[in-house]
């Protein structure tokens, strides 16, 4: 199996979207929120669109030496007047495909955000993650996140 | 004393950003991040400028019927392919000044945000809150958030 290091973390395009989508339903929590349909929802390809017309947000996937993409990332770069006017990055919906875990992927994706937010004047990087997601947790203490607050969210 | 309901919930001005550095000052956890100078530091205002410029940035202050500016707080509506590509709204440094607490200016800017966000297409709002900021918690669940996340970070 190739290793991490054989990936390449590219901008997302959009004809990315139906591999990023799959990735988003494989999971636990995705899957009932998803719609896994050809032609995909028209939804997902308007999302994208917003996403790629504002430099602010960062939608990227991994993609292995055959060109498959294995993985996704969305990093976000809030300016903001606190702590002096630096800006923070977020990190969301980051997924690597089921067949290519273990390998590191999502650890480099994670750096490459650290990289690109730091690059861009963050001067912290915050993510939250479902308290069930315990692994992800464990994940992101090893790559030197805390777990400094709580993540609260209200659903319409 | 004033109530909540005699409050105006507009977008900030750059000559607001003094006001809103001294209320993000005043605060335990924010003392030690800001710089209370005059003139304020040059980032502040740069800071303004980038969140200001982009529409999916929204920065508001509460201001009291004498015109003073008595709270702020930062609304980012963020796109993203997740959830049929339903955006997400972020809410970051919601702050009161501290003699105009227990008025409902918190309330009513939390309920401005999620307003807006639901206007803008998200299908929740998300924050962080620093694990010791116990009273913001309860503030927040009784608004109808969930503690349903764990709020990772890791400064640069």
């Amino acid at each position: 199996m190739a290793s991490a290091s054989s990936i390449t973390i590219r901008r997302a395009r959009r004809d990315d979207v139906p591999v990023i989508v799959g990735m988003l339903a494989d999971d636990r929590l995705g899957s009932a929120r998803e719609r896994i349909e050809d032609p995909l929802p028209q939804s997902y390809f308007a999302a994208f669109e917003k996403v790629d017309r504002d430099p602010n947000f960062k939608l990227v996937v991994a993609e292995d030496v055959d060109g498959a993409v294995v993985g996704c990332l969305q990093l976000c770069i809030l300016p903001g007047i606190s702590s002096q006017g630096a800006s923070r990055g977020l990190i969301e919906d980051v997924r690597v495909a089921t067949h290519c875990r273990s390998r590191g992927i999502g650890e480099q994706m994670v750096q490459w955000a650290m990289t690109e937010a730091r690059t861009n004047g963050c001067i912290l990087v915050e993510l939250l993650t479902h308290h069930t997601r315990v692994d992800a947790q464990r994940f992101y203490e090893r790559l030197g996140f805390q777990r400094s607050h709580v993540g609260m969210t209200i659903r319409f």
